[in-house]
């Protein structure tokens, strides 16, 4: 992948196995690779929320990223994500990355420390000059608690310091704002392959979003079902829309597992990325459902809960 | 309209007009309605967040919403907001309501103080049992600064406290979580009429919604141009989404106009609503273009920002 | 009460007794009046929060505060809160407040409606070229999700706009910083009357606002206590901070009972203002511990909970 | 410092100077520690928010580090901040702080992911578990988005997972009601040392926290003017309040630098740090005034803001 060629498609956010102890399960990995490259996707992005970079340690993330990229041996581009509070340790990131093999970074506005939209800016100025990949800003308010504005995302598309954008912001309005200013739906499907790519995050609403213009998507529940996602991204592009709504909606059913655990007992995050772990150990790709520090683990009835999804949506047999 | 014909279509929440002293212009408001109504839309939202419900006295209140249900004159549904903090002064609104003649009310949850989703619950099903017309509920976290849950917006619906919803969340994942479990497009589409609507305020998504099964929409800009959006929602009925997408995208461009005035010196509902009324006020259909108090009103290069928008989307003639 | 005579002391929110219907109590807010006049307090805050005046309807705000000011009958400044949406309707309570005998309006920034900085002043300037009373303006960012700045309160202080500030906000430092561009604490003590009244709604951090040059204090827990504010009030002027701390100790202890109700059944609201009703029944001033609705009444455990801290505190003997 | 002398007094986060190029300047470290050393404080925290370690290198970080414990040698006991998204990646940074010689640990809650309050106790279990030094939670919701509630810092406090608390949440009423459950002040002066150390991060009202209980401050304006925060300290002790309410004014004043540039350019964080820095530089102990990547650096209005302050506040010789 070259910065001239912008990605399109389904680029899940690779989920990482974890052994019981919490270590990095590469073998599980592996398998995963085979189940996403499989199922037919167009690109991988690893180190992302999905893959709990937020919880792994920086050998955890090299070993993590190290065997997503020769898994996948050149099939599809690898994004890695590049997560951490600002500059300096982002650009660290970033030269792991690359030694890793990624073909494109993806980062975050700064957090933790309140910056100024001139200084989110200059963030992502100064790893595109000093990082060697093509970068993707990755628009995450519920993480990070700013949002990339419009104005500023095509700044940066504009002087070319990025590539694309990952929008998970949630704000569908905004992001059919941008896509138009970018040149509408139209100009997209007929001219030639754009110069800036636009994902979506919002896995609920891909039929939508791919309808207004987006490249593609990058959902979280493309670890469950990656050719269902597949299937979606192809019936839109060939104009099979009712096709489209159809698979969206079994996804959308499908997705109900994040509900699993009781927020009375934990976070949303650890019930989400719990309920797609076990999900994936159901299925016979991880060899465990565990998620990494100090996330609560989903007990017998959660787990119950996403077995029943995934019969629901035709992903196990029924009983 | 009864609670067993729920609303489906286009229901613009109707501008109110002012005259330079901050009265309400009611000559504007019957011209006004002709042009909705003449657009073709299906019903009309009266005294919501774009008719400045917030701004306008008790007495102000009933004057606009008499004045939009004589106009009116029966061709349409009109819904009327019953905006205020909580359920003993929202009855009091219900009470003018009902003497005015509306044909359903608009709730949000409670605001100013913080609620509890027991209390949320309470309150929707105590303005149902008192107040003597079918009730809606106006999800709009931004101004009362909590979230209906599809959870509760689901129970109310089936213990029939609720007509219909309408959701300016923007939470457009969280809308097809609820549609879906509605009942999903297909049911909704081939099947008899729904005995909930839904209806969405997220204005520049609207092919999107009404693709995946919402009833309607309730657009601020539709006060502009009520005709695009019943081509829009004629188009998405008929089947022919590109003239849908087509449409949504140049509404989306005319939808700029909000951006008019500048952030340093004006808030963005003073700069949002101040743009439509000008429109309206450009279009010959408001005598004035003035905002209630305490807005900042727009200034001249706010008003040509507004009428370039409106030649752009063909609704005015290019100079 | 004359804008040359600013507040000082302990200016507690008058709670609004109901009956088991929901309405106004008479009888009850008149023995309160004595209850808190009685027991030395320098003014009363009618229609604040603590009064429910967001669940009052206009009627009632009448009835209440028409009470209010008839069984103070001149002995103290009687404050009356003007809290709605915008200017205008503000407007409309600020005619009620002056026909019914108010000494001084108290207004928050408009809420509802997102506003910009220049319209939340424009707001508080027109209040006072309309209104006949000298206005309070009342920062609560919890209920209107907006924070008056230190720079917009100085601005509205020099230019006689605000005849005081009631600061709920929490921002205990920014209020530090507030009082030192006023002239610091010595200047306070020492010199004249201040032109400009700087109360604390923070009733648990009270010993170290007057110390810091706080004028006085709006205790919500005043209700309940108003003696040991007083008391407290007095050993600050009088110089015994031992006296101060101890004393504030004992109210923070008794504070306790706004945990009365459980949080998984009720909102942080309805627990308090329920806590300090019952409270005031058990204390034989109120009938009734009614809350308005759509709020959830406290269950026995939680009105066990509320006369277990008012022993604690001396105010029930112990048993 | 063991686990059974808990932390008493002023212990200012410590600036990490930086050279033109953005490294650790140590020189620049050595003279600083003695310029807080000399200064009277009773600890020092490094790699605090004030530290920017949440732009400094994890080669950085053990740079600063060291460079202040070797600096200090053991005149007062250092904490090292270990500010990490997540249990696992903290783990790493706290065995850092041990070979570096710490003598205790700071951490947050985790950030980035949201995690449920059971989560965020098993963090701090885990961290004490796991980490060989004494333990401080850092309470900074500005940050990292959750408040900590007394029930869980009470919890942990008793079960001896934490030594203490660095509140920087602001909420005064709150750690009110925690000192008031930890006994109170009364309690504190005349007994044994605590068994846990409170410290609060809200530099200015140190006499209001000291009065009621608080053990400690960790003022960021300690990093200039230090012997001003231990006189606040030492007045309070000795029961010169009048003494305590005069320095806390003065530094109020001197705090003002914090202003320094403007928001329309710069945020919040890049203009505080960038002030201290700046006035450290004009004191003559830092060589450079130079924030971190990406912040904007102050420009010269901004410091002759802050040399103005100094002047003020009697820091450097009036012209």
């Amino acid at each position: 992948m070259s910065s001239s060629q912008p990605l399109r498609g389904v680029v899940p956010p690779v989920c990482t196995p974890l052994d019981a102890a919490g270590e990095i399960d590469t073998a599980s990995i592996a398998r995963h690779v085979e189940h996403l490259v499989g199922g037919g996707v167009h690109g991988l992005f690893a180190l992302g929320s999905s893959s709990e970079v937020a919880f792994l340690t920086d050998r955890q993330r090299s070993v993590a990223l190290e065997t997503v990229v020769e898994a996948v041996a050149g099939r599809v581009p690898v994004l890695a994500g590049v997560i951490d509070m600002t500059t300096p340790r982002v650009l660290d990131h970033a030269d792991a990355a690359l030694k890793a093999g990624a073909d494109a970074l993806v980062a975050t506005a700064p957090f933790y420390a309140r910056t100024h939209p001139r200084e989110i800016a200059r963030h992502f100025r100064t790893l595109r000059a000093r990082a060697g990949l093509p970068l993707y800003a990755y628009d995450l308010p519920v993480s990070v608690h700013s949002k990339l504005s419009a104005t500023l995302v095509r700044e940066l598309a504009e002087d070319g310091t990025l590539a694309g954008l990952k929008d998970s912001s949630g704000d569908e309005g905004g992001l059919r704002r941008l896509l138009v200013e970018l040149g509408g739906r139209h100009g997209r499907a007929d001219g030639p392959a754009p110069s800036f790519s636009v994902l979506t995050g919002s896995e609920l609403t891909v039929d939508a979003a791919l309808l207004a213009g987006a490249d593609g998507v990058v959902p979280g529940l493309g670890n469950v079902d990656p050719a269902g996602y597949v299937r979606l991204y192809d019936a839109v592009r060939g104009g099979d829309l009712d096709g489209a709504v159809g698979e969206q909606e079994r996804l959308v059913e499908l997705f109900g597992m994040v509900d699993a655990g009781p927020e009375s007992e934990m976070g949303r995050n650890s019930s989400a990325i719990g309920a797609f772990k076990h999900a994936l150990r159901l299925l016979g790709i991880f060899t465990h459902g565990t998620t990494a520090e100090p996330q609560v683990q989903l007990g017998d009835a959660a787990v119950a809960h996403v077995e029943e999804r995934l019969r629901g949506a035709g992903l196990l047999p029924v009983r």
